[in-house]
């Protein structure tokens, strides 16, 4: 197995129903035919109690929770994970993919609920000292369309429930920060899936690369 | 039912086994016999979800939960029975009297688990946006014998788990917190209960009257 000096956490951000999970699965099998090491996870989750704070947080047990608790929920599951997971692959040199992690706090629990970024950024800072992703892939779309897609699968959790007006904030949060920072690739996920795949697999070879 | 003007959000703080529990139920009588509407309320806890979080912190589940995620998660809680509890009662002029509070983050988390008191008051500014109690009861005894008597009840939880070295600390940090700070009452604990008693009841005597 190749272990690489340059650090490789990637994460996959994205509104329900742009295509994340299916296409996951090509990025790993791109990692591993180069020979790297990879862990695939998610949030939030990821670990034992993180999988339980995602029920708690996904479930619909707990419809009156307020904006503050969820996001101190989701930091709480991701210093777990931090720490139980996504440093100790880090430091053994394999490549990390992570299904959602702070940007999607930030578009959720920022655009969708109004929560301000300065507030986040507190939390941010405290929880992940300075460790940030070093490549995303923002998987953009409609949300008419992500929206019908999802309807296809399981039914809605708690925060996939919202209406369509949170989730045309959470687009909007996640597209802003994809302005700002190069770390962000956007993928038009509207197009047939062997694009998107394509554009990836594009997307990957360049980040190794550099 | 008197509706009072004073804001009275009482704490009551300690180590194991200082029978807090045993005197809570005095002093919720003393307010009633004045009067007052008071809500009883606990931490970690004091809702549905602060409950279940108080499950995946105190129970054996999750024993390698980092600092960080239980100080986080206690915050978790901590916000939610803010919004859902403690703000409604107070604002509606009820008196609100509860089983350990931030305090005791400073305390276990803080003290005993060695998180910078720094890093907590971000949490604690984030939380309560400045809402403080107006009473804390610290109720103080020596470590061995409170864990003496929390022996003879129930079996010890996640944290009652830990080693004699750690309530010391816990201990020495509670009685930091409340020398400099006058709204903390140390209570000796370790005197007889009816002693203990009359000690709190003229505590609160003070409190209303000031």
């Amino acid at each position: 197995m190749k272990k690489h000096q340059k650090k490789m956490f990637i994460t996959i951000e994205g509104i329900e129903g742009a295509g994340k999970s299916c296409q996951i699965e090509h990025i790993k099998n791109q990692f591993e035919g180069l020979n790297y090491q990879v862990v695939m996870t998610r949030e939030p989750g990821g670990t034992s109690l993180g999988e339980d704070l995602r029920t708690l947080l996904l479930g619909h047990k707990h419809h009156n929770m307020h904006s503050d608790t969820e996001l101190l929920l989701m930091f709480a599951a991701r210093a777990q994970h931090l720490q139980e997971v996504i440093i100790p692959a880090l430091n053994a040199g394999k490549v990390v993919i992570c299904d959602r992690f702070t940007d999607a706090t930030y578009a959720y629990q920022g655009g969708g609920r109004g929560i301000s970024s300065q507030q986040i950024k507190i939390m941010e800072d405290w929880v992940q000292k300075g460790l940030k992703p070093d490549l995303t892939l923002l998987f953009d779309l409609p949300v008419k369309m992500g929206l019908q897609r999802a309807a296809k699968r399981a039914a809605a959790d708690r925060i996939e429930s919202e209406k369509i007006e949170f989730f045309e904030k959470v687009r909007m949060a996640y597209l802003a920060l994809a302005k700002n920072d190069p770390r962000f690739k956007v993928i038009d996920a509207s197009q047939p899936l062997e694009m998107v795949t394509k554009t990836i697999q594009q997307h990957i070879i360049t980040f190794i690369k550099n």
